[in-house]
């Protein structure tokens, strides 16, 4: 076989094959496949796309391409959640918890990343004493004793994935739907999960701008789930502005702790009890998505998900009475309102120029090596469609510098104020499940 | 600037400026821009094309890549033919004495190359004596004294190119008629042409195997050419069967000889006379088309294209006297008769599938190191449309080795005879010029 004659292959509108599609993966993995044949081939696939068939194999050859999660000795199906990026995304620290508190095992691998703010670990970390150094072992007892436990990301996991994301970033072809989806799933599949709960973003703060191009893209993941044996369901969320109230690291810990009581800002919570019902059906729990929502509301009613939230952070070293005393949280120096300039109705929250203005405070790493302040960031006062009047708070600033004006300037840039009623964005767009 | 954004660009369907197509190849032969982000560039140019602007902005960058030649000392206008390569093609052979003699300087950088027979060069020492080693100052006097030299291939013209011509080799993007077209073009620009007369093949023999095909290339090469400031036209001749009979360097210079004596094969002929008449006008030699035919042919009736070959092999080295006793050039141990085995017409002559025979005799190079042996090689018979009966020659082999059976294996698969009366293909398809 000659790589040549696949990216010919693929060039000319022609399927490729099972055995094709692994030596491309494995050749590339291996480096016996230089970058610039591959860098052809994904630009192929840009124009090209690929076929289901193809898809599913892609993401097999690139789950395969390395180690591979074991949590067969977890009881219970686990379900894993993935959400393609957002602002403010507190869901993943509400979701765990209160899923786990009526059963289902949620066994997380995560990171820290890049990005507006840290990632979940970095987040949890806000907790005094709360840590993810714990080997596969202890990570396993956890999560069959608690339901619940959080492990930072180790093993090499789809090397494939990784080379060939370094290589469409600098090359033109990150935006293909088949390469996307099945990167996307490649990660989730080697990461162990026997279902898959996808929280696709759309609008101005996402990846996907458009609801077509992110129904695309849920489609694409959701099929390949299910065509290699995952059961998988995508969500498509509102992202034209941030989620929730809050972005920055203890910020949203206390955001996630406040849903968990029941006393969450509205989308957040709404989305946190559609994903986590599809979460309870997929793996077993609950017979409907009707009586899965009906357990979860329960939860929160009845303390259990909170009281999982105490039993999470102290299991893996964390202050637990955080929850009850979210001052306890790390806490910046100075709090400052951005007033209203006008009176009116919110029209606009530009989600990632917001994002960048917590980045500005310090909340999130430009660089792996950039350190975060997990203290400082924003929370929203108003969202859209909410009526405001001029010397009204638009936003909170939680800085550990005083002079925030060059935060406050990129706020108002973004943050759009009409004279007419406008309405709040739909938060959730549709539920695809093949 | 930064190479992904201008992928990017070319990806999305926009059009590059002059000063993004020269940071492209002045990055990629300074060695500053990867050959991964090239191959996803010509990538999107197969699918996206590049307009009539890029295509000019393109060759020229290349052309200014690396030397180029000046021709600036020799007097009139330097008219250089093309052809896109095919089988057994003389062309050249006849065509540099033929327009020398009626004044058109003929100033020829020519090489060896890989193929079924040797290139120009290789065919002309076929005369004993006669070489190409002679420096530039030489081979300008020839020109201006005589009206044709050849010289071998020197300097670092268009390295552009040829490392992108390499990279396109193995990544799948050769097929793209706006690179093709800017490939031939800056070779032939960097080698100092004034004027173009391009020969495109079609048919089962060239490069492009349908019409439209190579109507496109041709409209792509002319537009290119005139564009920059070269006129060019060109003609598209048919490739469905080798040109002429001879296939094989001194048997081909046989040929040329006998042409110029008016005596050679009659397509060979015809496509010489169309070629030659373009350079004749395009060098302002004739102030029409059928003036500039009316002295080829009467060059060649009154002895003074025959008697340009004399002095131009005599003028380099060679022993003019094969001319006139063409059984001094290197004769071939055996010749030995394919007949044919049936009565009917011949209906097919696979022109790639004869070049491949006449390698398998040693004509041609498959490697750089290969030998050619200059005696050996094929005389076609019969051509398409010809009447043949069983037991007549098709074919007369000229070899080194008695065993040809594999040669006549192979020349018996592809040529075919049918029982029904056949026409022989169109020479000349059309002639292009803006």
């Amino acid at each position: 076989m000659r790589m040549v004659d696949l990216i010919e292959k693929k060039r000319d509108g022609h399927e490729l094959t099972t055995e094709e599609i692994n030596f491309i993966i494995k050749g590339y993995t291996e480096g016996k496949i230089p970058d610039y044949q591959v860098s052809a081939f994904t630009m192929a696939v840009v124009f090209r796309g690929m076929t289901e068939r193809e898809r599913a194999d892609f993401t097999m050859a690139m789950v395969e391409s390395g180690d591979q999660i074991d949590l067969s000795q977890i009881e219970g199906i686990k379900v894993d959640k993935h959400s393609t990026g957002g602002v403010g995304d507190t869901t993943t620290l509400v979701l765990g918890p209160l899923v786990a508190s009526v059963g289902v095992p949620v066994a997380k691998m995560s990171g820290r990343g890049l990005g507006h703010t840290g990632g979940t670990i970095d987040k949890l970390e806000s907790v005094n004493g709360f840590h993810v150094e714990i080997d596969n072992k202890e990570f396993i007892d956890l999560v069959n004793k608690n339901k619940i436990a959080v492990i930072g990301q180790s093993g090499n996991l789809t090397p494939a994935d990784k080379k060939l994301y370094a290589l469409r970033d600098v090359t033109g072809t990150v935006e293909s739907i088949p390469l996307i989806a099945s990167s996307i799933m490649s990660k989730k599949i080697a990461a162990g999960a026997d279902a898959i709960v996808l929280d696709v973003k759309t609008g101005a703060g996402a990846f996907m701008k458009t609801l077509d191009d992110s129904r695309e893209l849920a489609k694409a993941m959701v099929r390949i789930g299910n065509n290699v044996g995952r059961r998988t369901m995508a969500v498509i969320s509102d992202m034209s502005q941030p989620l929730g109230y809050a972005i920055g690291n203890a910020l949203e810990v206390k955001e996630a702790i406040d849903t968990l009581k029941g006393e969450g800002p509205e989308d957040l919570t709404e989305l946190c009890l559609t994903l986590g019902s599809h979460m309870v059906y997929l793996a077993e729990k609950a017979k409907s998505l009707q009586e899965a929502r009906a357990m979860l509301e329960n939860a929160i009613k009845d303390g259990s998900a909170l009281e999982k939230m105490k039993v999470f952070l102290s299991s893996q070293g964390g202050d637990a009475s955080v929850v009850d005393d979210p001052s306890k949280l790390p806490q910046a120096k100075y709090i400052i309102d951005l007033e209203a300039k006008e009176d009116g109705y919110v029209s606009e929250i530009v989600a990632d120029e917001i994002g960048t203005a917590a980045m500005l405070l310090g909340a999130g790493r430009a660089t792996k090596e950039s350190e975060i302040d997990l203290a400082v960031g924003l929370v929203l006062r108003k969202k859209i469609g909410d009526q405001v009047k001029k010397g009204e708070p638009l936003v909170t600033i939680y800085s550990n510098f005083e002079d925030v004006s060059e935060v406050k300037e990129k706020l108002l840039q973004n943050i759009k104020i009409s004279t007419t009623k406008v309405e709040p964005p739909i938060l959730i767009h549709e539920e695809i499940t093949e």
